[in-house]
């Protein structure tokens, strides 16, 4: 593939700053593809939605994961970003790509963990940000259809008067279509499930441009049985095999109580074993998430708060006001069965802010442990629950580290290599909710096993037979 | 293809008895091909282990649906059935079919109800239940792993002692391959999911005899968002594209608490209102079940119950001591104020167990409506909550008809179509919870559209090539 310096001019009025921000790691569209491609890609969303410019690209390459500072020469900016406004200008445009043998590259809000965003082969990103309708809100139904670019709390916030939810929270207000295709989950995950379980309907743009509905056009059944579960292959898909345009979404009644409760616990081991035992119980609880002292006393630090710096769970019950109760009753018990503090409560909504605002700042307060130094922030599946999402038996490490220190950016690399094996030695992921992107392709291999990555390898071909589609992302580059 | 009436003495000593149980619509594998096959399949798993009689094959190719009685010339029997023991001997006779280019069908317990295991092209049905064992239980991981063979009762029993279940339940004991087969569910998949939910990892053998693990060898996790989701590619995909030799699902604490009510309404609006008004308050309900007045009155009359002839909800909640009170009281509030009567309880095991066999013998009670008839039962679930399975928006219809009354069988026939174009009508599904099977083949591609059908195409053109596992299912026959 040629590289973009041999770009015309009049191209890419940017050349000079072009090649200054191309990365060792990244190639380019060639001239030709995108020669031919930009006037017809202009002519499908106009002027003002394809653009050319160093600062929207560079931005347009990169997401909130550690390729972005930790590894700048994998974060590679677009050749071009266009903005369609529906699912017929991301079909035409597609088709563009198609003729002209340009890689997609779908771009929801750039909050990724993954680097799946990342132009690594050059080409068009698709920003859809201006894709942001809510559509077809079904309240009898419990289910709602929403753009591309409509976020978490859009959503919940144009639900707010409907008694109604959508509860999956990955912390950052991503995209819906975005949290889809990297199959997000979070801390209320073990009530309400991830993505995988929330997701009805997609409307999904392949590769060639055709437009597919996974469960039939307009359809939100809420339960089916009809075919194979299209729906849950593009779910988590990354990009690689269709443009996410629309997502329906199975929604959740408003809970009539919330009740948080946070409880120190003398070891690791007793909190680990408190959830256990919750979750056996039965109970219905809603969140359940872990810290260790070391990040008690830094979201102590971070939000002026004062809970024991001691191994803690962080707890939440959903329901009406009667069934709190004994919802409450039996995991208050049972922590202090193993040993468990007193609950210390949050019911009014302040309070549970400020609780769940110390949880979710967990990384700025590890950052600002050192200050001046950076996180990697990984998630990792083993077979036991260890610690972070407890009810879901994955966890978050945060490594805090001076990027300018090279031997310590190595020794933490290693690290999280340690820590991913250790996982899949457990019979575990090497990934629980952040997905593969770049980072975790070659775990990814180990994870899986030759014949389910041959399968993996099968449904890129079937549905992307140029691999066209954020190339790079899941698996390896062909033959790279 | 050549019909089986060419086979040789030699090849099947029943030919005679063979060749009158050969239905008009079935075809059969060719001479050559099972000629080849026999001692093939024999000396992979034993002269024993592989039955030509034709009991066993009728047996085999028959299921408790529609199609087994209303169109026998639909259920066909297998030219071969197969027993393996292993994963080893499944994926071995998969060659030896794969070589002769026999269709190959799995059989689980025989009790699904579109017509799954009929062997429409001939060819050898793998019935899996010789792999019985309940493998790897990992009790604070909340999994275990089973071979095709084991049943959800079986695991259940299994499962006692330890304070975990397997909550899926569609009924009939069926086996828990052949429920993430056909993506089963059942009553308490309004708390608990469906199959989709609730399967972790699969080892599926492929139509080439190629062994996958869709989430990587003896893996277990929780969550994961590693790569494709391999594992919902298969979970109903109705043993189209390969033969499913153990599943790992995701256990449940037993609930501490179940209780169980009745409550009788004014009108099917009012039951269905307050279903909708319960989800919304986020109670955690574990069943809620709709029975229209002909079916309390059916129920009534088959288990001598005395239950007030009007529409119904039976409702089950599960939970902690105290949780239930609470949750139980919102669920009254709400059916009251829609017009609803008072609860009548069924706290004690023997109670309960009463009111949902009432519910789960209803296709009984609907037959002893009209003896010597025969129902058939129809899945189908639109945008609105209805009937059935009303916390999931699905109902069944049971149609008692008499099958030695042509003009009458024509008249549930196109009624039941007209059932299922209606609910397709309304943007739901024609299948529910029963899958497409032989029945839905031609409404699946009304429901799915042309991509999304020319989607799953090249899906079992990828997997399955030669068109050997369970041919004329889900998809039509090629060229057919």
């Amino acid at each position: 593939m040629l590289l973009l310096g041999k770009l015309s001019r009049r191209l890419l009025p940017h050349r000079r700053r072009f090649l200054l921000c191309r990365k060792a790691e990244c190639t380019s569209a060639t001239r030709a593809s995108l020669d031919g491609a930009l006037s017809a890609l202009r002519s499908v969303c106009g002027e003002d939605s394809v653009l050319l410019g160093e600062a929207v690209r560079e931005q347009h390459g990169r997401d909130e994961s550690v390729h972005s500072w930790l590894l700048p020469s994998r974060c590679c900016p677009p050749d071009v970003v266009v903005f369609p406004h529906c699912v017929e200008e991301v079909s035409a445009l597609a088709k563009v790509c198609h003729k002209h043998r340009l890689p997609i590259i779908p771009f929801g809000t750039g909050t990724g963990l993954e680097g799946g965003v990342s132009a690594v082969q050059g080409g068009v990103c698709f920003s859809l940000r201006k894709m942001e309708q809510v559509l077809d809100l079904h309240q009898e139904d419990f289910d709602v259809t929403v753009e591309p670019g409509v976020t978490r709390k859009a959503l919940n916030a144009y639900l707010r008067d409907t008694g109604l939810w959508f509860p999956v929270d990955p912390g950052a207000d991503a995209s819906l279509c975005g949290m889809a295709a990297t199959s997000a989950s979070g801390t209320n995950a073990v009530r309400y499930g991830t993505m995988r379980e929330n997701v009805l309907n997609l409307e999904v743009v392949l590769a060639d441009g055709t437009v597919v509905h996974t469960a039939g056009k307009g359809r939100h059944p809420r339960k089916t049985s009809a075919g194979y579960n299209l729906t849950n292959l593009f779910v988590g898909s990354e990009g690689t095999l269709g443009i996410l345009t629309k997502a329906t979404l199975r929604l959740y009644g408003v809970p009539e109580v919330v009740v948080s409760a946070v409880c120190s616990f003398p070891s690791v081991q007793s909190a680990v074993d408190s959830t256990v035992q919750i979750l056996q119980a039965g109970v219905p609880i809603a969140r359940i998430e872990f810290l260790d002292e070391v990040m008690v006393d830094a979201c102590n630090r971070f939000s002026s708060l004062s809970y024991p710096v001691t191994p803690t769970l962080f707890l939440e019950f959903h329901g009406s006001e009667g069934s709190l109760e004994g919802q409450v009753k039996t995991a208050e018990d049972i922590s202090q069965s193993n040993g468990g503090s007193d609950f210390q409560w949050a019911v009014d909504v302040e309070t549970r802010n400020l609780l769940w605002k110390a949880r979710h700042d967990a990384w700025y307060a590890a950052l600002a442990l050192r200050p001046g130094c950076k996180t990697r922030m990984l998630c990792t599946s083993s077979s036991g629950p260890i610690a972070g999402h407890v009810g879901d038996g994955n966890f978050h490490c945060l490594m805090v580290l001076d990027p300018g220190d090279p031997e310590e950016v190595q020794r933490v690399h290693l690290f999280t290599e340690r820590l991913a094996r250790r996982a899949l030695a457990m019979d575990g992921t090497c990934t629980g909710e952040h997905g593969v992107g770049l980072g975790k392709r070659a775990l990814l291999c180990e994870e899986l096993g030759h014949a389910a990555m041959q399968v993996t390898s099968s449904l890129k071909q079937m549905l992307d037979p140029m691999n066209l589609m954020n190339p790079g992302k899941i698996l390896q580059p062909r033959g790279g």
